[in-house]
């Protein structure tokens, strides 16, 4: 929700929904500027303000939301109703800054909705079991907006982002990246976590649990979307396009510790230390060498690189390792594709694609639906857009 | 409350009396400018915002203040919780907008307090029966201290204002004014009716029905404010004072419809239409003339004296009266004290000092506790202190 401008615009895109016979509850986040505003508050009185009383203070700024698109509904004769977390009422647990919703009773937005009421709904937040004001963290409003979903069995949970669908790959790094008109869910998980910033993995983990379908619409023009679902689309083709999607990410740093005794329990005394100072580790490649010590790989987010490299010099001396080497200007590209599960040959594929451009794999994980691969942070363009074309990404559906 | 620094002054302040073995629940207002800015939100919005939503919106403004003081406090090592109307819960009518305090719920608080926590309530705020937000209207936070320190059995409630206590008078107008130590109920409230702004009436009314003494303080300066209560204090002297305190109203205006035919009904035929415009009628008089016709004169806000005017002069032809007049430059003069009733001749006094500076009176009314008169408003700064010195108020309590 950026201003009032914003709002109003927002009224009149669900006044058309209204009107095209729809019942809809509405789950709206913060004006724009307006949690920063709130947090600059919270951190003069306090520069580790967090706990019960954070969460006091961060929703009122869904809650001053609501009340305005309400308002602004009913100003143009649309009957509506704001409800904050705790008077829907979504019970979550009790993890302050980051709750769980644990359920919702949705009793009165039925009763709303058969009135012929627009709900509106606060998003972000809740109440624990005590009553006591809770939020649920970042993404929170989608988060919101897909278990309200799931709770009133809804026909969709629609979700309005500043992008107008999910796409191949990025457009900036590829003009002909084209929008999907569905994914299913564990392509777009995938996605997210490769680094598409389209949806919060949570909430999109959430639909998937509770089977809600989620469409990823553009919140500024007109178009269908994105749907995520379970299947594909009734546009199916006869058969799912072997890939969806390519994901990168930027800020990946490599790490290696060489010539380690290939002990039991080795990696465990390697990533241990790296867990214990909060970094969070992505891929892990563990080859044996010859002489029977082993050279152990792993990749993590670019800002945690000097802390880990700093922790992994001093497990190296504890381990007598040969040598301690690092490089953080790689990047990470991934193929997704639920295609994968049925077709052979689709990781040589991308490797030769790769060659074919003189780019070099540092490293290689792969899973059931998507293929990654490390390289040199200088092939990133290059090597989408040559995964983009060799899979034939910009053709229809 | 001003700004964070407000705030934390505000904490210090808490500290100061917890150091000192009180348990502490306050109730807060919202920062300074707040209520502005989210009602500048809504007419943005809607130029007539009122009703269910425009509370859901300004409820924010307490609840920011909640959470920033009990993280101020939290801070500052001394364990506080927040709680808005609907966690305590404070149940009202469901009037938006002017809601009343049905119930208060105080387990919480009580167990809180238990624990050693300063409790944080937020003011102007509470839920109807069926959880929907509510705000009490104007001076809302006085009337929610009041409440809860009538629920909760409270020594006192005390009253943080701009001014350090309850005068004579308008310090502004009489540099001579003395800030009063004690004053009851009874003189508050008819201060307060005849335009003092110390309290809003409604805390008054509120405290004096609960019997909850009430302390006006400053929040800026340390002192003892004035204590409001329904028996003079420990320090009262043998005999209460005649007179407690001079009051003034400059907003009148009034209105005066001649020869009248005298029958039964006519009042009410002159001010009926006035109340269906919704205006307030304060001082009322009606005199018999010889000839069996009567003179009408009352009193109205000076922003209502060109809408009653129009008002009367329609009634005037309907009723056959002679004329109608009116005069926008007058004020209210009062003297008030619960030791009228013991005493005569306050009332014959107060006409010989106004006489004496050659001020004349233009209307009167009395009530048990008070005496007041209307003049014409060049007399205002005269009048008061002349009465001022003439009841000796300036003296020693």
């Amino acid at each position: 929700m950026g201003s009032i401008e914003r709002i109003e615009a927002v009224a009149e895109k669900l006044i058309g929904y209204r009107d095209a016979g729809n019942d809809l509850v509405v789950v709206v986040s913060a004006m724009s500027g307006e949690t920063n505003r709130l947090i600059e508050l919270a951190q003069q009185v306090d520069p580790q303000a967090r706990g019960r009383e954070l969460d006091v203070l961060l929703t009122t700024g869904e809650q001053v939301t609501i009340a305005l698109l309400a308002m602004a509904l009913e100003k143009r004769g649309y009957p509506a109703r704001s409800y904050t977390g705790a008077q829907v009422r979504i019970t979550t647990d009790n993890a302050f800054n980051k709750a769980r919703i644990k359920s919702i009773e949705h009793e009165r937005i039925t009763d709303d909705l058969a009135r012929g009421r627009v709900v509106i709904v606060a998003g972000f937040q809740g109440v624990d079991e005590d009553n006591n004001i809770t939020t649920l963290g970042r993404g929170g409003s989608d988060t919101t907006g897909v278990a309200l979903a799931a709770a009133l069995k809804a026909d969709e949970c629609q979700i309005f982002t500043d992008v107008d669908g999910v796409y191949t790959t990025d457009p900036r790094v590829e003009p002909q990246a084209r929008r999907l008109d569905t994914i299913t869910f564990e392509e777009m998980l995938e996605m997210a976590s490769l680094g598409s910033k389209v949806l919060q993995i949570r909430a999109v983990e959430f639909a998937h649990k509770y089977n809600v379908p989620l469409r990823v619409l553009s919140s500024f023009e007109d178009g269908d979307g994105t749907l995520i679902t379970t299947e594909y689309g009734t546009d199916k083709t006869m058969e799912q396009p072997l890939i969806s999607g390519i994901a990168f990410n930027r800020d990946e740093a490599q790490l290696t510790i060489n010539g380690v005794s290939d002990t039991p329990g080795v990696a465990f005394q390697i990533l241990g230390p790296i867990a214990d100072a909060n970094i969070e580790v992505d891929m892990i490649l563990q080859n044996v060498s010859a002489d029977g010590t082993t050279d152990f790989t792993f990749t993590v987010h670019r800002n945690d690189y000097e802390t880990a490299f700093a922790s992994l010099q001093e497990t190296a001396g504890e381990l007598k390792a040969r040598e301690v080497s690092g490089n953080n200007k790689i990047v990470k590209l991934s193929i997704v594709g639920v295609g994968m599960r049925s077709h052979a040959g689709i990781a040589s594929r991308m490797f030769e694609i790769l060659s074919n451009e003189g780019i070099n794999i540092l490293m290689i994980s792969t899973s059931e639906i998507k293929i990654s691969v490390v390289v040199d942070e200088k092939y990133l363009e290059l090597g989408v857009r040559a995964l983009h074309e060799g899979f034939d990404l910009a053709g229809a559906n």
